[in-house]
């Protein structure tokens, strides 16, 4: 069995079952409307979308995602409160640039999205983290921090967390707004998985308080379209739209990626984006049935699941004196992997979990994970 | 008369001839050959490029921009020394983040493409600068500059000069090389005009030094494709290649515009992007032959310029009493637009020239443009 398919990224074994990828299955890359997409918008006349564009994002594909993020948010969003990125990494790239200076401090959940860790470090960034319960990040101990601290900005990932698959409650989020406006703090949140729901509608973006307190809401295509395309959005205050627009990258190159952005209006205004969220929607739906099932069945019952209420994620929970790492080689040679949780962690906290993901795999590929890493874990527990 | 074409960008009162504008005419933007390229590659099986992509970009990609450099350099360029970016601006700010610290000194000519200083500001750097003559940086002030300075790295432009129009002569390559290569400097030379020659070839790259001294040669799509695109690349050396992807940017983003990489790839593979260097060649030589008649006919006697030999621009010295920003406003008046020196030099010198270019209007147009800005600066030389 040849499990795994072209990957440019992540080298994998032939027979290697990946459960830490957080990636789409390639069959869930719409090609065919992209291909759709990109004759309807370059058999026009204008072309426009081929010169430096707007600093804020190309006028008409700024409107046309306004008007759909309108239709899936509780409050209408205007394009002036938009600016086009490539994508999530980018965007916390660029506000580290216009917002951060080495050595200063930087606000995380704990845990929080390994890679974003990273883009954190290459800025030479101090972190400082809150940690996460079942309701998100945790807003008295945010409020006690603050008494003392004075950081840069606050990143959270509110909705389907990454990797602790946790949403913020309504009233957390509230709470939080209310903090971050006394205090005047910058709030980051990393919403690539919002429109990602399986169950019922999760609260509001944090979108829905830029006028309360400074905030900027990232939205991407990446878990919504397609990855490759390194395209996405911040979604904040006119005024701070603005002065983002003024640096001197979008001066100098034009606003980020105005080809991909004519094509993808393209795939909105034909109706593409929302079949393909919807058909998304169904799939990882049964997904998560399937390998919930499966780990139900296979993990012992010290490992402690929610099942996911939208997004990519599966965090589990074994006893405290368990180092998922400490096993993860003998899992590899099973033909199976994970990520440890210890990588979610600026501290190198949060041994005792590990982050699966039901994305990249179909249901019998879960299945056969899910056996796998069951064999490994109990092994290992007992 | 309504002369401007939809600009995103900059906004352009309907008469206007901005003689300043660095950007191609919106007619000479190859819409068709990128629609064919697009249902080229689109309608493959293969999707690999709408996943993550490889950190260093699209391992074919790699390889058919390799072969297209190998055809136009004197030397072999290897997929290995490559690293796909999101254009020059954005190579640009992705070395800072990864090679400087706020307060770093960096060195740059004088004058300098004005875009790069205000990236570089807003990496909080200090800048230093070393002047220009008619065949490049002076090498023997850079020499002295390094007796007592240590930057972080030297930004260059060496073919067709933004904006002096000037190039590096081979001899300065092999000095200039030679000094970085004592320091331990890292050189980044923006080349962006180097594929752009009009008459004799440049020199070569400065990519032809990568084994010699710490060096990255930035490429990009945006002069001799379509600025849009947001798509260029880094050529270095393997090792500094296999550094710079280690970032955690491309560790979480994938590996820059992988779906436009494609698009590119298919336009190289289908022979347009050779066609349309010759096509922009043919077009820029006859504008800049009307154009330069034109400047000799209507500019005084004091206004000195060369004709370029590639590149965009013409670099116009006045006498040194005379600052060109005190007519620009009375230039606009007349309908009439430049960019004045003192933009191009990080502490505000270089009052008395102005940067023209070609590649924004036809011949009809510059004419007229020529004739306009012959006039006002007339008026303020008597």
């Amino acid at each position: 069995m040849d499990i795994n398919h072209t990957l440019p990224q992540v080298d994998l074994p032939p027979d290697m079952i990946h459960l830490g990828l957080g990636q789409p299955s390639n069959s869930l890359l719409p090609i065919k409307e992209l291909d759709k997409a990109a004759a309807h918008c370059l058999s026009k006349e204008n072309r426009f979308f081929l010169a430096y564009g707007e600093e804020r994002g190309n006028a008409n594909f700024r409107q046309t995602l306004a008007d759909f993020l309108t239709g899936q948010y509780p409050n209408p969003v205007d394009p002036g409160q938009l600016l086009i990125t490539n994508g999530n990494s980018q965007a916390l790239d660029f506000i580290c640039t216009l917002f951060t200076s080495p050595g200063d401090t930087v606000l995380v959940e704990e845990p929080s999205y390994f890679l974003a860790l990273r883009i954190f470090a290459d800025h030479k960034l101090n972190l400082v983290s809150i940690p996460v319960d079942d309701n998100g990040i945790i807003t008295d101990v945010l409020k006690k921090k603050l008494e003392t601290l004075k950081p840069s900005f606050l990143y959270i990932i509110p909705t389907y967390h990454n990797p602790a698959s946790v949403t913020l409650s309504y009233n957390r989020r509230q709470e939080l707004v209310k903090i971050c406006a006394q205090k005047d703090l910058l709030v980051v949140a990393d919403e690539v998985y919002h429109l990602l729901n399986y169950s019922d509608d999760p609260p509001p973006s944090m979108g829905n308080w830029i006028d309360k307190c400074p905030l900027i809401s990232l939205g991407s295509f990446s878990k919504i379209l397609a990855p490759g395309l390194r395209l996405g959005w911040m979604h904040a205050g006119v005024d701070l739209v603005k002065k983002m627009a003024k640096s001197g990258l979008l001066e100098s190159g034009g606003g980020f990626n105005p080809f991909t952005s004519e094509i993808v209006n393209s795939v909105i205004c034909l109706g593409f984006l929302k079949a393909n969220i919807q058909h998304l929607k169904n799939v990882y739906r049964q997904r998560i049935k399937i390998f919930c099932d499966q780990l139900r069945i296979h993990l012992p019952n010290q490992a402690v699941f929610e099942v996911p209420g939208g997004g990519y994620f599966i965090w589990v929970r074994l006893p405290n004196n368990i180092d998922t790492n400490s096993f993860r080689q003998e899992a590899q040679k099973q033909n199976v992997d994970f990520h440890p949780g210890a990588v979610f962690s600026h501290k190198k906290g949060l041994k005792n979990y590990m982050r699966l993901s039901f994305a990249f795999y179909d249901g019998d590929e879960l299945a056969e994970g899910a056996c796998r890493l069951g064999k490994v874990i109990s092994e290992n527990l007992s």
